[in-house]
């Protein structure tokens, strides 16, 4: 039976087990992960993701569209910031994106042995799990790979893995004897019954908090808004297809 | 007011924010630090803890006892295993004792900036609380490091992580906004009504159990038999005596 194994932080990347042929779904609920969703949702055709400013400026120079914020202010060179709320006005139908997010490049970057590599958040969660199944089916086993916060643990990327592990679980096509996902589970059931208040304990989002962007909670921690998988290739970022 | 810290992998040890003074407490249920308190308990003087068999046989040419295992079975050139049961038989009475832990002696060698490096273990679990609640009171914050296993994510030394911490909080002393810290303090809630069933799940118990060890079990996940701190000084763990 397929195995799920989830990886707290990239740092931890090097020490996972997981067995090829293997999917990896990066989670960065706050916010990279969830506003790929709502890019994708509001006519996006492309996200190409970045780690530095330098990246991002050098794409600017060269015409492109670039959505960038540092310690929760949209950079000075930047079109939009890096919210779900960026893409939800204005007209993106058919753009590429610069995205600036620090850790889910890392993350994205690290799935190069992986079949697939898709982003996973509350907001797609159906979808993928759905797709997850599938791929499952086909024999495909699954690493949850969190973000986290500067290669520390994450609290909501933690909590959304161990939701995403626990329905794939109960759909009988995968199981799991890792630590970590056990973990996981476990802090979603603990979170699940309310899951923005329980969020609020987070560091990060403590920081989110006094940098006022909490706007985003309720979009972030809001179940199935799209029906849309963000899919990697070439370090691009595309909707996935019905034939992927 | 101090702050706690929980980091689940020396891995993640270069990405911790703790500040300074602090404390380390090590943590390596299964077994390392639960031994050393064992160890201690009958009559051991000192332990030199060593990551590799080429270390350990060293010693063991020059004389020492020495406390090895790999995969489950006492080593072929050492005294005893790494069993807590290991101590419970036989003279041990102001013996120097060499101690082979791959993953203990990783995290114990991490500590080198921090005020003092204890091992923490459900054994000593009141008696490392008591003091370390002193040592908030002079000012130290608390680095909770889990040995993990070979840098993955650990159950059981997460969930005395969360153990540690809940009641260090309590006591008034001490607080946090570390992530980690949160999600292990979760764990133990949801751990500690049959703490022995719930660690069940751990895919290293379940190691354990195919390696026929389980016997360690009851011992591993029973607190407060000792009241002993093993303390590093110089490389080597002895007692905490009164003044330290």
């Amino acid at each position: 039976m397929p195995s799920i194994e989830v990886c707290y932080s990239p740092a931890l990347f090097p020490y996972i087990t997981v067995q090829k042929p293997y999917i990896v779904v990066v989670v960065d609920i706050l916010r990279a992960t969830t506003s790929f969703c709502a890019a994708f949702q509001h006519g996006v055709k492309e996200i190409i993701p970045v780690a530095t400013l330098e990246e991002a400026r050098e794409y600017k120079r060269k015409g492109y569209l670039v959505a960038g914020e540092r310690d929760g202010s949209t950079l000075p060179f930047a079109d939009i910031g890096n919210s779900p709320a960026s893409f939800m006005k204005g007209d993106f139908e058919g753009k590429t994106v610069v995205f600036t997010t620090t850790n889910g490049t890392v993350a994205m970057n690290l799935g190069v042995e992986a079949q697939e590599v898709v982003a996973g958040a509350f907001a797609n969660l159906s979808t993928l799990a759905s797709w997850l199944e599938m791929k499952g089916k086909e024999g495909n086993n699954l690493l949850i790979l969190c973000a986290g916060w500067y290669n520390q643990f994450s609290l909501e990327d933690s909590v959304f893995a161990g939701c995403l592990a626990q329905r794939l679980i109960h759909t009988g096509v995968f199981s799991t004897g890792d630590d970590a996902t056990n973990a996981a589970i476990d802090l979603w059931n603990t979170a699940s019954p309310d899951l923005i208040d329980y969020i609020k304990k987070a560091s990060h989002l403590n920081r989110l908090t006094a940098l006022k962007v909490t706007n985003d909670l309720e979009y972030c921690f809001t179940l199935d808004t799209v029906q849309i998988i963000p899919i990697l290739r070439d370090g691009r970022l595309a909707k996935k297809s019905n034939d992927q």
